[in-house]
């Protein structure tokens, strides 16, 4: 068996219509590291070149086609069928999306499962989900819940692939100016500012605390402080020397 | 101002060669509850018709068309662009999906927002970049993030819609500075660079898209953006006039 959990994921589309949607499904499926793709009686046989997976032909090669939901899913020990609320069949457990990804993730660290996506226009059938241990529903508006079949796999993926532990914010070089470089920062600008006669700064004598409050409520970065210091110096420098 | 904080969000396509895709982003934006779409320069003008739209035809409908990217987010004080790891610009902060959706919540609390999503072949520019505040990634394979449009914007949204824990509102968006009043400022100070002779500015093709970066990345204030602009026009009047 595969070393990768995500390798144990089979994704079945069910009387796909529009090869276009299996090549949305392949390259939502290459984006989010899954590769097991298998379809069941798709209607246009042609699929393998959906222009839809860009990056993903190989992917869409390497498809395996079956004539019946049970031979499709022979290998897996856990069947998920996607559906939209409408389509609930009751007697199905019926988890939200988010629980049930950290319910297939439990299983596919030491065993295979399936996700099984219906036709664009009919979704499952009772038949296609009596082959299912339980189905999963994407948080959706209740007025408009159907959504896209590529679109239904790439939401799912994607929930699957994200891991809550790897969604740190990034190491960001977010390196805020120090108190020196704001100092140089406000003088200059102050200078500036004398120099243009802008009205504020001349009459008040709290000015300089403003422009001091000013600029220390930017949280400016080191690396703008510099940009900002270099331009103020262009512009004292034409200041003094308007002739030139 | 609306009542329900996700009205106050607009999905803008920029640059969108394809209908069906616009239609997917369409469909998605109503599976998820927004219903504000946004259009720069799509390819084709009959997008309306997109019939990958079901059951979004009439939010396709009331979708508006712009010419730039400036006047699409005017009315938005946060800006946020959509982008893979690969075009990351270094300058802009980036947020893994889960942390940006977070903070658009606060954000729309209180105020308006838009994200930013490029063309099929080419993602955001750098010229579109330059009018966001930060960026977002949707976390994937680093060998193959590059996504589908129209998944893209449902992988998004999804993430957006689901969590049920309601952010806190963060007291300060409604004062952000708005896009239209944070041009204004870029162009003043453009003004000013140019007539200064700042190097960096008058030799570089790339200087204007590097002060509009700058200015977003302070996340300023309307009432800073406000102060920031008298400072400039005063400055500006002096420059031209230099013996008064």
């Amino acid at each position: 068996m595969e070393q990768d959990p995500k390798q144990r994921l089979a994704i079945v589309l069910i009387d796909t219509r529009n090869p276009l949607n299996i090549g949305a499904a392949a390259r939502a499926m290459s984006n989010f590291g899954f590769f097991d793709l298998r379809l069941v009686r798709p209607y246009e046989v042609a699929f393998q070149e959906a222009a839809s997976a860009v990056g993903a032909a190989s992917l869409l090669r390497g498809a395996r086609v079956f004539s019946s939901v049970a031979e499709a899913v022979a290998d897996c020990s856990l069947v998920v069928g996607a559906t939209g609320l409408g389509h609930r069949v009751l007697e199905h457990p019926l988890h939200r999306l988010e629980r049930a990804a950290r319910l297939l993730r439990r299983h596919l660290q030491s065993a295979r499962a399936a996700i099984l996506f219906g036709s664009e226009k009919f979704g499952l059938s009772n038949d296609d989900i009596s082959h299912c241990h339980w189905l999963l529903h994407i948080p959706a508006r209740p007025e408009h819940d159907s959504m896209n079949l590529g679109q239904a796999v790439a939401v799912t993926l994607y929930e699957l692939h994200r891991s809550p532990a790897a969604a740190r914010r990034l190491p960001e070089a977010r390196e805020l100016a120090t108190a020196a470089e704001l100092e140089r920062l406000t003088l200059l600008l102050e200078d500036v500012l004398a120099l243009s006669g802008y009205s504020d700064f001349t009459r008040e004598t709290s000015a300089s605390a403003k422009t001091h409050r000013l600029l220390r409520r930017l949280s400016l970065r080191s690396r703008d402080a510099a940009i900002l210091t270099g331009m103020l110096r262009q512009i004292l420098w034409k200041l003094r020397h308007p002739g030139q």
